[in-house]
């Protein structure tokens, strides 16, 4: 399956509605940044890798009409368009990295006349999606060393080609180990509130005909009692500097079960998913949505009073303990994992 | 809050249809086993001590209206009744155990008139129903004094009100302990795909005043981790010889994750839920229900493709390593399990 999750294009921003699938596939064409800021908020554009890339493009959206010529101007518009797509959700590391990565080019060409630096900007946009794009093929190529023939894996969430620009971290592995003539099953959890697993990753995986069975977040201890999960793997949406992963709700209680079945449980992410300035998951910002997303399920229809209390994190934080191993496009790293991230992030080699 | 689960009115089983819950209260009038049989299958009437009663009483329904006078003749109905509601749900104990009292009785009494026989019948769903009364008092004494003022308390699925004659299982732990004047706080599991935790739960909490907080199932391992959680109590639908235990879908997980988090995982029940025919969890049956369940979310609006593969177990089995005690009407019972529940089986002591 060919998709392109986000593009640029008719001077804006395309992307996949993905809280109509799987019921509706429509493509939107985002032309200002408030609209780009609301799809990211409302998860029409969502998976970190992705929301990296949309910010990205989002900046440039933000600043192509402006009309001042002097850079300090130029500046302040971009700083002004950045402040506001970073208030759009708070945990992903990749929305920051990507916001960040464009105001150092523009800074790096200071000295450029502003419309240039437009044109410079759009440029690494474009450098952003192609290097996403390589990054989910090392990503592949890596992970899939870990999977054997007749594997079964479980996933959470949707870390696949609808969360990147290409064919996704955690499902990149098993497109790729599927490539190699594995036979690979996979067993989806649905990810409540909002059901990326049942609506995105079963989609995606059952058109890329790949075995795929939905289940229930909460049958995902059964089911690895019963001997039928070799693997788990997830993608991740920040890893601190030791090694702690926030990813989507459900994720943490998916490692702790894996833990207790001795199963191999991986992180698949990309160097962007990486923070350095983050030392322990402790202080990773989790963001905590709406509680309609639980009272109302999917399709605004009550399964709770309006006035009942709820609880809606977004992330959770699995203790790098916890993790077997990351998967990165540089290669896979194991514990001890705060030594071993800094070798990679300094040295570009494992 | 004084509701009546179940109750024998106008030639009738009078229930609340659950599956309306909380958007609707609605009683039903059944007037005949078939009625019955699907409303149990369909979790109209559900709990295993509530489908217990229910069954005792669709004996009653099943054979009031029999003509000939004959004992074998109407043995010969009461066993076409009784395999008739054995066959709606095949995992709590109770629905087998109330048939089989029911079956019991009517052979003691052989030599009563047919006529007499329905009578003595009726006068044992009556016994059933005010028994189940006072095991839910029992348990919620005992229950009780294992809870500490201010402590939270999660649960899943629905173990209360509604799922027994009186105030639950569960649920009566922590109406007894708040009768006590014990301040207590109780996280309630969504409990997918049918939605028992926050359809009924919490509406059974909300209108008896218990502060009650919604989260989704694959929420608990995160609020676990923040300290949240004091105690899990959950109910059982069946509990082997051995004291694994059989219960709504994601119990075992709730008891891993705590096990983890070194929080105590009860099991509340009433010895109607024990099952001395079974040695392990493993020769427990476990229901697996209609993919619809899941792929149609609760209110038929579609997640996933009718193509796609879906595993929906009921149940899942939680081994007794992982139970801290259960409490019964006869007092609580701690491992060795195996040991101690024959002792209070026999004895009617701990």
């Amino acid at each position: 399956m060919s998709l392109r999750t986000i593009e640029w294009k008719n001077n804006g921003i395309k992307i996949i509605d993905q809280t109509r699938l799987p019921a509706e596939f429509r493509y939107l064409c985002l032309k200002d940044i408030k609209s780009l800021w609301h799809a990211i908020k409302e998860l029409k554009v969502r998976g970190a890798p992705a929301i990296g890339a949309a910010a990205a493009l989002g900046v440039y959206l933000g600043v192509k009409g402006f009309k001042k010529k002097d850079f300090a101007s130029f500046q302040k518009e971009l700083d002004q368009v950045i402040a506001y797509l970073a208030s759009s959700r708070p945990t992903a590391r990749n929305l920051f990295w990507g916001l960040e990565r464009m105001r150092r080019t523009a800074l790096e060409h200071r000295d450029t006349p502003v419309e240039g630096i437009k044109k410079i900007l759009f440029k690494e946009t474009q450098e952003i999606i192609e290097e996403d794009r390589r990054v989910c093929r090392m990503i592949g190529f890596w992970g899939s060393k870990l999977i054997k023939d007749k594997d079964t894996v479980l996933t959470v969430c949707n870390a696949g080609i609808l969360a990147t620009l290409d064919y996704g971290t955690a499902l990149g592995v098993i497109y790729k180990a599927k490539e190699q003539g594995k036979r690979i099953k996979v067993f989806a959890c649905e990810t409540r509130p909002l059901l990326q697993g049942a609506r995105l990753t079963v989609w995606e995986l059952e058109k890329n005909n790949v075995d795929v069975t939905l289940i229930c977040d909460n049958m995902a201890a059964a089911v690895m009692k019963s001997g039928r999960i070799d693997k788990v793997i997830v993608g991740a949406d920040r890893i601190a500097a030791n090694g702690d992963t926030a990813n989507k709700i459900g994720t943490y209680s998916l490692a702790v079960l894996s833990r207790y079945h001795n199963i191999p449980f991986y992180v698949a992410a990309p160097f962007s998913t990486f923070d350095g300035a983050v030392n322990t998951g402790k202080d990773i910002p989790i963001e905590e949505r709406c509680p309609g997303e639980i009272k109302e399920l999917y399709f605004k229809r009550p399964i709770a009073a309006s006035r009942t209390k709820v609880f809606n994190p977004a992330f959770d934080v699995t203790d790098h303990g916890l993790i077997t191993a990351i998967i990165t496009e540089r290669g896979i790293i194991k514990p001890p994992f705060g030594e071993n991230i800094k070798k990679v992030m300094s040295n570009n080699k494992i």
